[in-house]
């Protein structure tokens, strides 16, 4: 690791004991007033103590009614932080999106204010918008050794690393923010390192869960620190927020280590031939447990596709994998091995187009070609919106003669997030006052809102809130204030926040209608045609099978034009008007549909 | 119903007798010879029977590695029958495209060798193609008095009614179709008047399942006739052709009946809430399980959505619907009534962005505002490719304080084909000597082989094909001849199939990166710029945003002008091509992305 990673020293165990990191300390001590939304009631609070009590503010730019962009800012005595800072990935309309960012305008206006950036784990919904923050501010990161890792290595692609204080903390280290100190709690998830926070302020604590689920015999580091979340709750929490992704399954998220059983039953089943197994890149204990029974079935394993290697490379760096001698193979050297030998892990688990399974598919692999004598394990759920693709994947699968273990056909995946029951006991053991239902959709957040009712949380005592919702709280009451800016910024190539509403607009209608451009140069003078009209179109018709058609439309251009000439219209505007009003009209009449009209006048 | 609609009468119980249709008998007895792909080996086997074994061919044009789009020709003895007629929805790939119908251009070929359409229920994916193809040639078709309904309201829409002769036949007769005789055998399935067809022939026996499951306790009509397979079983069938749509699903479709249950829960937990159900408009016994359960509750039944409307006029008028004197009201009326006196059954059960619960959903809807006071029940799964969608929806109305029903929570929702136990049944009563799984994407087809195999089927007698093959069969082997054309047409607007491969590809360019426009007039004669060059962009960045940029690009091309009336260069698509490279990799540089570069250039 780098110079500029600070590695916190363990803090032994006495939890309650609060640390300032070291980091922490190096960074000067700001404190300006901000010069947004003033928090009234708390200047009231700081002059006079006896009238006013104190609150803590928390301001969500992020992670609620959609699943991604996880970010929320907690703000206590004029001093807030930033607990995580992730990104989502564009919905089917968000037409040549790459990925979509929060706005961070309230972080930048409110800079001076923010004590650095606390994250939960390393997966790119809670750390992927890192990097266009950190192009427009400068802030500490504080997370545990992985989470820091994958971030480090983020931030060198991007050219930030080396202008970041990224700071190493362990589950049980308490770090201090200002006045607040944030206590990190061991949670399992589909990512090892992953952790909660506690939030211990003079209003009370807030635990905020991130991404977890409960697992008693994981495959990697320790079962979650129930009995942490319980001391809490002895303690008193006054605020719950959870993650509520699997809100709405009932039961429990089954151990990690049914999959390495079904791993078993189906390295056996593949008997010769070729194992291929697509999972998430970022899911290193599921890589952990392929490596363990690759090596059991005599087995090498190689990797394919560039985030899977990222994440390999960082994890075993930092000691996350426990690889056997000699197990692990360059993917060049595949051919040296016969296919009983092999175990290929590939990102593309989701059917993403340019993923490794789906190259290898559609036979665009440049070093992996598949099919009869390849058994293929899809160790991932289709997230909500890519069943399709997946499922066309596996279909040229299967027409290539791959054999193909898919879905729930085996439990080849377990989630990496609380179902039902396990969100019950989090409530169970901290019996927060109030509970606010964090990352996930509506539906997700009212199932897990019923879940606080039925276990007897007052209907008052829940908050479900939006992006850019701010809501304050003490030990009396759960108040929302008025809201911040907030939303969805998207980033195409370079471009971050120069498409909009109205260039996803043309897009949609380009893509779904296509467009027709008519040029013609007139003379500045007299308004007669020096040149055209001509007309252009694409995406639109066969233009060789619609001669007809664009021989009227340049037949009722001309018309347009000459009778504008006559009417001695020279006004560019009002005749591109009319060229588009006649055209539109006719081709409608003839095709019934709206392609984009373009008319571009030219004049001499 | 209208004048050229035969009825066919009832035949009694003799099953095995065969009957000449009315329709069958009046149409003109065609014998020519076919002139494309001679099939040799009948033809030898005209000549010479005692040495070459008749045979039957199957080509499928449709409805193999997709769903729907259902269309198989059946074909002995130089006689042809088309066995259903669908469409598909169009995938997120085809953009702007209405709907998909196959490719007619074998049934065109061979038009006069074809006696004739048949029918197996009225959906869509089994009829919707039908206008397309009888806009192109006439054909008498043949179906239960339900499905011929459908079809003649469709048929009506496109101006076809009049042109077309529908005969109407029962679950029981048999129809001759050239040397060919069709049987109908009563199924059942989520529409009412579901049959598969047993096809005797000369050279055996071939059951085609159509759409089917086993529902012991329909709620509308008589079980599925497993007697008439098992009798077929027993004389002996040559080949099964059956659905796959559920092949994947483990054990039983539960019967409809659970619905009924379901919904009697849900009408009590509703309260005085208003009640609007979403499901599929061709869903009668869904519908008709509404109607009894709102009598028995005390609510009126209104419907909204064009399809429903349809549906419900339709099987109404046929005598397929037992609507109770009073309950149904017209939408308008909803107004006089209180909440917990109305049911009201929509279109939308799909998210689709046009239907009736979306309009609801998004407050778009012109005579139904939705909010806290509704219990909204969709009952339907969401089609893969349709959860997002299906969800968004869902998220909306929850955030409008509506109460929601969907997915899993309740079984408000059965499916309408049957599921491995049931395939089962079919396989094992039917004992065919060769199978062909249909209906289906490969994952189905492969998942039904499997079933097959396990029943102890040989893997030879399986075939699992695609659109277009073609197979040759009779007791002694089944063997794949060479494919026939056929394949996706697209539908948009009034356009038939002049939307392909080219324009899909501008659309998708266009949709994801937007367009850049140069215009130039450029003097003939020396190739000097006489106005331009200008830029215009669609669906690219925000112009005001990105003025360097366009002030560059159009540096960039005034220097190639320049560049080639000095090197003395007049041909257009040269000048036009340079322009559009150096625009590219500018435009590339800067922004990292692609959009479509259209250089046009005027000549005075």
């Amino acid at each position: 690791m780098a110079m500029n990673v600070n590695y916190k020293k363990q803090n032994g165990t006495d939890r309650t004991k609060s640390y300032g990191s070291k980091s922490a300390k190096t960074k000067p001590p700001v404190k300006q007033h901000y010069k947004h939304k003033p928090n009234t009631a708390k200047k009231k609070s700081q002059n006079n103590q006896s009238k006013v009590k104190p609150t803590v503010r928390i301001m969500f730019l992020g992670g609620l009614n959609e699943i991604g962009k996880n970010i929320t800012l907690f703000e206590c005595n004029n001093d807030i932080f930033i607990l995580d800072c992730g990104m989502a990935f564009p919905d089917g309309d968000m037409l040549g999106v790459d990925l979509v960012i929060p706005d961070f305008s309230y972080v930048e206006e409110n800079i001076h204010r923010i004590k650095g950036i606390v994250l939960t784990h390393g997966h790119e919904d809670h750390i992927g918008g890192l990097p266009f923050l950190l192009n427009r501010v400068k802030l500490p990161i504080y997370g545990t050794a992985l989470t820091i890792g994958l971030v480090g290595n983020k931030l060198k692609e991007y050219g930030l690393f080396n202008k970041t204080q990224l700071n190493v903390v362990k589950a049980g280290d308490t770090i201090k923010l200002g006045c607040m100190k944030v206590e990190f709690i061991h949670v399992n998830h589909s990512i090892p390192d992953s952790v909660a926070v506690a939030i211990h302020t003079d209003v009370g604590t807030i635990v905020h869960t991130g991404d977890f689920k409960i697992d008693c015999t994981p495959t990697t580091g320790e079962m979650i620190d129930l009995a942490r979340f319980a001391e809490l709750g002895k303690e008193g929490v006054l605020a719950l927020l959870a993650e509520s992704t699997n809100a709405d399954k009932p039961g429990y998220t089954m151990t990690e280590q049914t999959v390495f059983e079904s791993f078993e039953r189906l390295f056996q089943k593949a008997e010769n031939k070729r194992i291929i197994i697509a999972t998430f890149a970022s899911n290193i204990s599921r890589i952990q447990q392929i490596i363990y029974c690759a090596e059991k079935y005599g087995r090498k394993v190689a990797f394919s596709g560039r985030s899977m290697i990222n994440y390999i490379t960082v994890a075993n760096e930092l000691g996350y994998l426990d690889v056997p001698e000699g197990v692990i193979i360059d993917i060049d050297l595949l051919k040296r091995y016969s296919s009983d030998e092999i175990v290929l892990v590939t990102t593309g688990s989701q059917g993403e187009p340019m993923s490794a399974l789906s190259r290898m598919a559609y036979s665009d692999h440049k070093k992996v070609e598949v099919g009869y004598g390849d058994f293929i394990i899809i160790s991932a759920n289709p997230i909500p919106g890519n069943e399709k693709t997946v499922g066309n994947v596996v279909d040229e699968l299967l027409k290539k003669g791959c054999e193909v273990v898919y879905e729930s056909m085996y439990e080849v995946h377990v989630s990496g997030h609380a179902c039902r029951e396990e969100l019950k006991i989090i409530h169970g053991l901290t019996k927060p006052k109030f509970f606010i239902p964090v990352h996930g959709e509506q539906k997700h957040l009212r199932k897990h809102a019923e879940l606080a009712l039925s276990m007897g949380m007052e209907h008052k005592n829940i908050f479900i809130g939006d992006v850019g919702n701010v809501v304050e709280l003490n030990e009396s009451y759960l108040k929302q204030l008025p809201s911040v800016q907030a939303g969805k910024v998207f980033v195409d190539g370079l471009g971050v926040g120069d498409v909009g509403s109205i260039v996803l607009r043309d897009r949609k209608h380009l893509g779904q209608d296509g467009l027709v451009i008519i040029v013609a140069t007139l003379d500045t003078d007299n308004g007669s045609v020096i040149s055209g009209p001509d007309i252009v179109s694409r995406g639109f018709v066969y233009v060789r099978e619609s001669e007809d058609l664009f021989d009227d439309v340049r037949r009722s251009v001309s018309d347009v034009l000459y009778d504008c000439a006559y009417e001695n219209i020279h006004d560019w505007s009002t005749i591109k008007n009319r060229v588009k009003d006649d055209v539109s009209k006719l081709i409608f009449e003839r095709t019934r549909r709206n392609p984009m009209i373009l008319p571009i006048i030219m004049d001499v």
